[in-house]
């Protein structure tokens, strides 16, 4: 009886996974890598080897499989503390299936080849919506597969889930960046710099700007404005407002959030580019803010973008999000396990003081296109600043340091070997 | 006899202290205020009290002078990890005595009436040249003074000292930002940005953009491009490499000076503002920069500006400043004891690996008005990158992390009271 159980069992190749990294990267996502990879390689009789696409989806389609059998237990562990996509991303949406079948074909045409039975996407809005479309293509091109969205974001847009892993790493960087650039603008506004300006990350969603409201906590403390892309910007309003807390404070700190826009939806800066999602790809708005009240009030000022620095800075990630990346990428696997196709672990807000969550699984379909942006009610009045509930909200979120090892006086992230599966195909794929 | 003794000890009455910061403020600088303060505490009998100018030279201008004896020994300790000037800094130089006489004599009156026997200024390199001129005082205008300057300039720019305190934090902050955004900018190349581009301080001098050459050991590794202050800008040279980098390595990093200038000294960007010494304020080359790459490549490009949050960066201040910081305001208090003015006590290293420094006295006449600026030997023979001799020299000022205590997610930075000595003049000043 056991010989022939086994020799069923063995009759039955275990199905692999394919784990991709999609959309702008951030401090915390390889943290969800290792709890993909670290998880499954705990269930060796239900998953078979996780294959990680280089450079996302792209490496699905161009059957350019990371064989992550082949990263030691180190290496994966050392991913819990690296930023950045380790295994590469992509800025690259897949189209509905209708519009784009051949892609879908190819990308089952990959999976039949390497026996993959499970999708796990890493990413944000779009993202969501490519990992539902692959969940429907068992049924709509009959090649069975469990398809688990694993949430990642700094821009903190996916609904259903309290937080987006990435964006309590960002939140307080932030927050820590404003208060030490407020503290050094205070000591010098007598007789230099009266006015500073944070431009920060957020095209449609003003988290990261409502993040750098945790650097104070009375009104005089900066950020004394905040400009989310959730009120038009009201310049006659935001110039009173500079101009009141240089004359009450000395100074005025001020944190701009990139999709900042006026009220008939113009941006107050556009680069002109556009991004693979068609998005406006955005930047400068800081300057421009700085040149205004230079202009209209006379200011000496200074100015900081903080781009890239600030979603991948590991340096100073928020523990609570490093743990939550984990959480996500844990769920993911034991959900695909259990055959939840079509879903996404969310992180589940047990209570704030102290912060207790959990993870439950949520819909594809009720994430993916839906973006929540800051509630009215976590905006103070004039527009300019948080309520106490963002700041109940949001505190959590930033609680605890995760220091990576130190080398030489730098941060020791780890490299994977990124070997490459050989390839079974002879086509190819052309976009 | 021992009576008569002590009756002669209270008829001299105690000289105290005036210590001021000056220039822009860095992440330890209130280490070197800690120091001062923790050393004077020690010595009673041979210092009074140590009054810190409010905003500087301006606080004594002004005579409002901090107590700083009102402030705890844990407020003072706390100063350690405190970044910014917890007494307020002044971009404020004192003219030559011949030309502003009255400056002086307002200071000899503020000093007098106060029993100002010890003048202590934190700063770079114009402070250095107002600390000598304020030595002087004593034998010009008949008030004795000691005067000892405490080197503080995150440019790293003064002579006869190993390194600037400050220097070593921002060096370490652009070394970590560089390798951080590099990993990012990696993840997305194939897809997405393929040109990052951040710019950092340094006006004369590249020795912040020479310490982001840290991020990497290999010449594959970002930061492909640094652009020095010290090597005029070749815009043919420039594009060459970075075309290279991104056909080799599929991205390119730059870390880009603000001082970045043509051959015919024209700074790539200006602000158009001078600052209080007359310099030109930069700002913008980054985004100079990343449109010079986009127009003649069409690269897709991003960058950042660090401005204050470079410098203000106590959350990954390097062990190894911080420590030097506080020696060298421990240094001069001890200098000043020893009846030594006019000079600055300097970093003398005496081996690299492991880097091992003590602290000497320099005269500040040698010190002021002289720019120490990358050699060339530090830099590449290309201009576009640091040498190992200079990696030998960089490595040891970023090594050690010296974390802040947090509280709620956020460093638990500490405010001094500040309260003011009461005022004993009737006169005031008038710039």
């Amino acid at each position: 009886m056991s010989n022939k159980s086994t020799a069923t069992r063995r009759k039955t190749p275990l199905r692999n996974a394919f784990y991709a990294q999609s959309g702008g990267v951030t401090a915390v996502i390889n943290a969800s890598a290792a709890g993909v990879i670290e998880t499954a390689r705990r269930y060796p009789r239900q998953i078979g080897t996780v294959y990680a696409g280089r450079h996302g989806i792209i490496g699905a389609l161009t059957e350019d499989l990371i064989d992550t059998s082949l990263e030691s237990p180190a290496t994966i562990k050392a991913l819990r503390h690296t930023p950045s996509g380790a295994f590469g991303s992509a800025r690259f949406k897949l189209k509905g299936l209708e519009q784009n079948r051949a892609e879908y074909e190819r990308l089952i045409e990959v999976f039949r080849a390497h026996d993959i039975g499970y999708f796990f996407y890493n990413g944000g809005n779009d993202s969501m919506d490519t990992a539902l479309k692959v969940s429907q293509i068992g049924e709509a091109l009959g090649y069975p597969i469990t398809c688990v969205g694993i949430p990642k974001t700094v821009d903190n847009d996916l609904p259903l889930t309290d937080c987006c892993p990435g964006f309590g790493s960002v939140a307080k960087y932030i927050a820590v960046s404003t208060r030490e650039a407020a503290m050094d603008v205070a000591s010098m506004a007598r007789t230099s710099t009266k006015v500073f300006v944070l431009e920060v990350m957020g095209r449609h969603a003003g988290w990261i700007a409502a993040a750098g409201g945790l650097a104070g906590s009375k009104a005089s403390d900066a950020p004394h404005v905040i400009l989310f892309p959730e009120i038009a910007f009201d310049k006659p309003a935001f110039l009173a407002k500079v101009k009141h807390s240089v004359d009450t404070n000395g100074y005025c700190v001020i944190v701009v959030s990139e999709g900042t826009h006026y009220a008939d939806g113009r941006f107050l800066a556009e680069a002109g580019t556009r991004d693979a999602f068609g998005h406006a790809q955005l930047g400068g708005v800081g300057p421009v803010v700085a040149n205004m009240v230079k202009e209209e009030l006379g200011y000496k000022y200074h100015w900081a973008v903080a781009d890239y620095l600030q979603r991948a800075a590991r340096h100073i990630a928020s523990k609570v999000d490093v743990e939550q990346a984990y959480a996500v990428g844990k769920a993911a696997v034991e959900f695909a396990i259990a055959g939840r196709n079509a879903v996404m672990p969310a992180i589940i807000r047990k209570s704030s003081k102290p912060y207790r969550w959990s993870i439950e699984a949520v819909p594809l379909a009720a994430v993916a296109n839906v973006e929540k942006t800051v509630p009215r009610n976590f905006i103070t009045a004039d527009g300019f600043g948080i309520t106490a509930a963002c700041r109940r909200y949001l505190e959590p979120l930033i609680a605890g340091e995760d220091y990576p090892p130190y080398k030489n006086g730098l941060p020791d992230y780890v490299r994977i070997k990124g070997k490459s599966v050989r390839r079974k195909l002879k086509t190819t794929w052309k976009p």
